[in-house]
């Protein structure tokens, strides 16, 4: 429970109401400790709300079901979807977008699409967070807001295709579409960093570099399938357009959230047809600055929100790569810990301690 | 004759070579004013030089043709382009952009692409500019610089199609590659805008809605197939999202060359898919803010060069377009006066007096 900004989560007993109709109930099993918690945790986040139950990368068996449930049932292993798919509103019928409108106003408040919330404590409702709530045993989760993942996927490592690992892997593979053949630049090897390398290397790049500040994150880097692993200075854009004929990359990735990064990915895109995707998350009332040149002569600008995945449909095709052997999902997890432990994970987390921590929410 | 940069062009008697292999002497017949022909003639560009020859928006006849010419013959009719199109070069063999590299690096300097110029006066060389130099009677101009046109096309009126017309069209056509259906949002109406307005139509948007600060260019727009025409100011964006039921505009084209309205056209597009394609040249030294939620939530921001034009292939296309009355030509030239007056073309111009001013060369 975030009772407060900035002070340490409480693990506490609350009330949790039975789904209603089009809700489920999860079991929630493990679920990654994810930058956007911590954001909203530390009071930085200004559409953020206290108190209430934090975590968005969880996943789980389903419970129960709610009345007109009818694409999921009790013991299906689900992935938790803070970006859902409805697949009736005009965004989800186009293949442009997978920014579902459905539940979009009333999930930003903190409610379920009734517009109330199945958390309480003493009668009081407490609302949900990103929709999902997943620092907790059990949540309620509107169904279109569950993708329902193969059985043999370990939940542990399933639980980060709920947020970074996907919205790293969709950023190459659906907002870029990266072209096999192709030199691409991944600014940040953070969580989102490292999906995006290993996008890359699904849609067949031929030279893939990674820039980080740490040596340790670029050593996952190249296990992602980084061919190139360079240190963060301000000379990266001089480093790509010496290492690409003065032209740039194909594709580059921001995957930092830091502005000066992002313009370092927009001059490193590549004359004629560059696309840098913006995947990381810039503080409030900061601007990328552009140089208009660079896009009349052919660079473009895109961004991406959780890797233009289409929850419902694509969670589990990748979790299907994942268990094919094609994404290493296990060097992510730097650190395992009960949900009494959250608070260390957000330490770790801003001691820059690894990519990810996984809470065990339940065996 | 720009002999100094920020004083009135110069009519004078220069000396002018014979074609080298690859070069074709052509007899121009018409050429539009253009305001990059002004930016350089105030000394505003950095990369400018005098003394030199202006003019790049030209047709003419071809009237000999040096060493192994193929694809022009005397008699042909041209227009003149300064963005060439080899067809070799990595570029030109790939479909993502329309900038040749071929003879990039001497034209920028002022040089054919042999490294020596055809203009000279006593002897001494005096270089061409954007590979054109149009501002004459005669000029010496690389084969793959010049489209081959429909003789049936008058001249004055496919001058036009050398630089900003087709730079409009192209930015909504090749660039933007507008859906039908679409709302589109034109971000000025000078000869790019309103060529971006025709590009839209012929796209079949369902809504093109075009802003400028003028109410007689707006209404040429509307003549080039706008829906709506508002006058500039700054409430466009707010307007736009009213208008389109708080979403935005699937495609905004910014043809004015000022990073606020660029600004707002980022702003103006639609979450989820809306793109906005950056034609027109900011000053110097300044740059693009964009706040990097808008990209995450799916806004994406281009640029436009010669509309993304292929010009040997796509401007004979263009220039049949509007021989079967599917662009209006007729209503952009403003004004027409011999060589002599071409200072007068540049007041006209500073003033914001019609649209195009076309000089008469030849018979």
């Amino acid at each position: 429970m975030l009772e407060e900004f900035g002070r340490p989560l409480e693990v506490q007993e609350v009330d949790l109401a039975e789904p209603k109709a089009g809700e489920v109930l999860v079991r929630l099993v493990a679920c990654g400790v994810c930058h956007t918690d911590l954001y909203t945790a530390s009071g930085a986040d200004p559409s953020g709300y206290a108190p209430t139950v934090l975590g968005h990368e969880g996943a789980g068996v389903v419970e129960t079901v709610g009345d007109g449930v009818t694409s999921l049932a009790v013991g299906d292993h689900v992935v938790t979807l803070f970006s859902p798919q409805c697949r009736e509103c005009i965004h989800c019928l186009s293949d442009r977008t997978n920014l579902c409108l459905a539940i979009r106003e009333q999930q930003n408040k903190g409610y379920l699409p009734d517009g109330s919330t199945r958390l309480s404590r003493s009668g009081e409702p407490i609302r949900h967070f990103m929709g999902t709530s997943t620092f907790a045993e059990y949540t309620v989760i509107p169904e279109i807001a569950l993708a329902k993942v193969n059985r043999e996927a370990p939940l542990d490592r399933a639980c980060l295709f709920a947020c970074g690992l996907s919205t790293g892997l969709g950023a190459a593979i659906n907002t870029a579409a990266v072209q096999a053949g192709s030199t691409c630049v991944v600014f940040g090897a953070g969580m989102v960093g490292l999906g995006a390398v290993a996008g890359c290397r699904l849609q067949g790049a031929e030279r893939i570099v990674c820039v980080d500040l740490s040596q340790q994150r670029l050593e996952l880097a190249r296990g992602q399938g980084a061919t190139d692993c360079w240190p963060a200075d301000e000379h990266t854009v001089e480093r790509v357009l010496e290492a690409t004929g003065g032209f740039g990359a194909d594709y580059t990735f921001e995957a930092t959230g830091l502005v000066a990064v992002m313009r370092q990915a927009v001059e490193a895109a590549r004359m004629g047809w560059g696309l840098c995707t913006v995947a990381g998350v810039a503080g409030k009332g900061e601007t990328l600055d552009v140089i208009p040149r660079l896009l009349i002569t052919g660079r473009r600008v895109c961004g991406s929100s959780f890797g233009g995945v289409k929850g419902r449909d694509q969670v589990p095709e990748l979790v299907e790569l994942y268990l094919r052997g094609e994404i290493d999902v296990d060097p992510f997890i730097s650190h395992r810990m009960p949900l009494e432990q959250v608070n260390r994970a957000f330490e770790l987390m801003e001691a820059q301690d690894g990519i990810r921590s996984v809470l065990q929410l339940s065996a």
